[in-house]
């Protein structure tokens, strides 16, 4: 991970593209690549999302290496730890979905309490 | 990294969760959180990107972590090794943006052709 | 719709918020409420969409409100005007999807010639 | 504008397109278009996104056509009439934004209140 964020890092100052990646600018790169990955699954059943024929299914692997690489680089700009942001989320989802409460029940936390 | 796969797979179980998870509804997952990023930066100028009050950055670090979790959840689904799909995405970038050829132009490679 | 255009225009110019509707930051409103509607449909199957309950329907009708105001406004930004680009667009898909060929498939137009 | 829920109703019956026009399917749609206005703007600056070259410009509109169209076609499916709703919107947007309160500041309504 560490390796990630130092070569995203230099891959941006080689092309002098520093200037292109303001949060607000990398933000927007991000919900267009993940845009493409939902490209790739719209018109499909959930039955068929899961068992992708080998071509499609490289395809959304590139999709989702540039999500990656966005969040890294949003990530990196803002000073957030991602893997440390993300282990900080699942405990918060913890105490809001106990796990006895919302057995098999998609809701937002904020609906339970309705 | 891979704590992360494993915690999420066990969230997931403990909360009956995984009949939600197909990709296809992972995928609309993640982009509605790449979205909320979005949000937080809509009305800002680039340069008040950069410069966050605290309390704005911790929502955004909330988000970015929501990306992240969807993120994991959906490329374990599909098989995929997310860090592993960066890099290679990053081989492949270099090859379509050499520096020379790119340096401080923000165009997509299939532009650099024509 | 003229009316809607000028409703808008109204609106924001009341609000001083002119200053902030550049095209860039309007497509970025946008695509947020587009997927907020998302939010919605993220964990339901398809045939649960097709038969919501009234408060969600009318939660919904609040976003593909949000996403129809900030799309008018945008394509009033850039001197579009809306429903002629939909009816242009139309002929254009009907070129490049021709019923015979592609009746009962779901595939961008580009593989439909592989 | 009634005259268009009614082509793009041809449009789909002619090519046996219903069965893929779930709301929740066209939801996706409608965020991917959405977010593929974004990514012609996401390195611009907000004065590069006001006076876009007349090839960009066309692109774009090719791109509001398309959110243009997935959005009516999600409205007629939900039984919403399109303008009507923005109209409802906007004057709740009103009540919620005064304009002798949020005169030249871009925050959301409950935001205002704190």
């Amino acid at each position: 991970m560490e390796n990630l964020v130092k070569e995203l890092r230099e891959f941006a100052k080689e092309r002098d593209w520093e200037q292109f990646h303001s949060p607000k600018n990398l933000a927007m790169a991000l919900v267009v690549e993940a845009a493409e990955i939902v490209e790739h699954f719209q018109w499909l059943t959930q039955e068929q999302s899961k068992s992708l024929p080998t071509d499609k299914l490289e395809e959304i692997k590139a999709e989702i290496a540039d999500v990656m690489i966005f969040l890294t680089n949003l990530a990196d700009k803002l000073g957030i730890d991602l893997l440390e942001a993300a282990k900080e989320k699942i405990e918060k989802n913890k105490k809001n979905y106990p796990a006895a409460k919302v057995r098999g029940k998609a809701l937002k936390y904020t609906e339970y309490k309705r």
